[in-house]
């Protein structure tokens, strides 16, 4: 069984690893966000594709949720000192996957290509895409402006409320090499418990993607990223209520018209109406043993 | 009594250090070489700027001869793991200063500015001025064809030998601010034992620097890089014996043609012919006294 999986960063990365535990590397190619990609100090820095990257590999600091474990943090703090902007925090092992990537991108290798040769340097046998080579930025429309998603994110720890997103680049960004060719080939289609607007929104904003989704000829099912009406972590809930007027499955549903089959949703929402039919189990994925269940649950979906 | 030094880079480096520490750092100026300066993945590092400021900033590694003390290199272990080239190394703090100036020139912030603003946050009270503002780049004419200085210098150890060099955008480039005031305000203008060719040719190839020496209306002393026709590191003696024909103070002087009116030289080539006045002294910079020693020598031209 094949599954092809849209996903962000922390939630969409433990999803990608319970697939990846349940089915094996071979069966699961993972479509990664690149809208919060960004530059610092012209570095290119893909903060989803490395939570995932990372995450599969085994060497996410998972406390913070991002980053590397055992990381150093001597150049940040360098910088510091000489009066640079540090709000991004890179630390120093992180720094050289930048480094890396950053001197492949400038030689012409696509983000894709240059994202496979991080996996196997790092024993990731999983397929990680991104979803697209091209430029894809996602833009944060709020009260006080318009902000980069990492200014808004990050910078100003997503205090600002949102009014709306631009996917600066979707219009002319084609689908990285391999992922049609993953959704098409795919006996599933899973979207990771990840933001809709701002993980699995960039990814959908790519035409060719969002289209491979609705002339899909296997189910699709999401899993929402609430329990009871809470984001686990990030600003999901907020904008849901803001953007969709509710936090309950109908509404992470609302998000996904038209490009899924089911959604799975936590015990503490089985009694809401999820718009389309309903998976309910234990969504959070505390340990291996969590997202075994999950995973499980997302494979039992009649294909 | 006030000093413009022309320096390159671990020479240049300890000359400035020898001079500030005898004259107080409000009596020196170094002007220096930004020939050598490369990107790494778009970081722009400026090695001989880097090791003068490191050097006063007392944060040099002595032993290495570059970059800084106490240093670690996550960063570059996590790079070459995962396929980089890292043959121009970048310890982790040193990445932090990389890191803060790239996003500085990407701002717009000229090279002296943002090379002010590093001292100032380092504690060096000295002015150190990259020579221009402008791109400046040293290429190397070698048998086996053209290389970027770091090229031919770190990637293959200064193994080619020397046909000839070409200072990539030094005819229109600018002296940096400041730089030609405090060649003009300067009651001695003296030149580093540093590489004749790579390290203080860049810096004369600007043409207003070179104006401004051509015209000077107060003494300058070049301090020769060799000691018994060595040079003390680097391959500046091969240089001298493959372009000027041999290494005696006089090919020194060669290169300095009508802009020096005295070559220091050490009490090994004192019966050599210098072409200039010699000063006869113990060159080697092997610990303070030996700094003060020089500079004493130095500072001793009838002014």
């Amino acid at each position: 069984m094949k599954v092809a999986v849209l996903a962000g960063g922390l939630g969409g990365s433990r999803f990608a690893l319970a697939l990846t535990e349940t089915l094996g590397p071979g069966a699961v190619t993972v479509v990664g966000n690149v809208g919060d990609d960004l530059e610092v100090a012209g570095l290119h820095v893909s903060p989803d594709l490395d939570t995932i990257v990372y995450t599969l590999a085994g060497v996410l600091d998972a406390e913070r949720g991002w980053g590397r474990a055992g990381e150093t943090w001597n150049a940040r703090a360098a910088a510091e000192q000489l009066g640079a902007e540090t709000w991004f925090q890179l630390g120093d092992r992180d720094l050289g996957l930048h480094l890396a990537r950053t001197e492949a991108l400038r030689r012409g290798e696509p983000l894709s290509a240059v994202t496979a040769r991080i996996c196997r340097a790092l024993g990731v046998e999983t397929a990680v895409l991104p979803a697209s080579d091209d430029r894809l930025r996602t833009w944060v429309a709020t009260p006080t402006g318009e902000l980069s998603f990492q200014e808004w994110f990050v910078r100003r720890q997503h205090r600002d409320e949102v009014d709306g997103f631009r996917f600066e680049g979707a219009e002319a960004a084609r689908a990285a090499p391999g992922v049609l060719q993953a959704l098409d080939g795919a006996d599933l289609i899973a979207i990771a418990p990840s933001n809709p607007f701002v993980s699995i929104g960039p990814i959908l904003a790519v035409a060719e993607i969002r289209a491979a989704l609705e002339s899909r000829r296997v189910p699709a099912v999401a899993v929402s990223p609430l329990i009871a009406g809470r984001a686990v972590r990030g600003p999901a809930d907020r904008m849901l209520a803001r953007l969709k007027g509710g936090t309950s499955p109908a509404q992470v549903t609302d998000c996904y018209k038209g490009l899924i089959d089911a959604l799975v949703v936590d015990e503490a929402d089985a009694d809401e109406d999820a718009g389309v039919p309903a998976i309910v189990t234990r969504t959070l994925m505390s340990d291996a043993g969590a997202r075994h269940r999950l995973a499980e649950a997302v494979l039992a979906v009649p294909v």
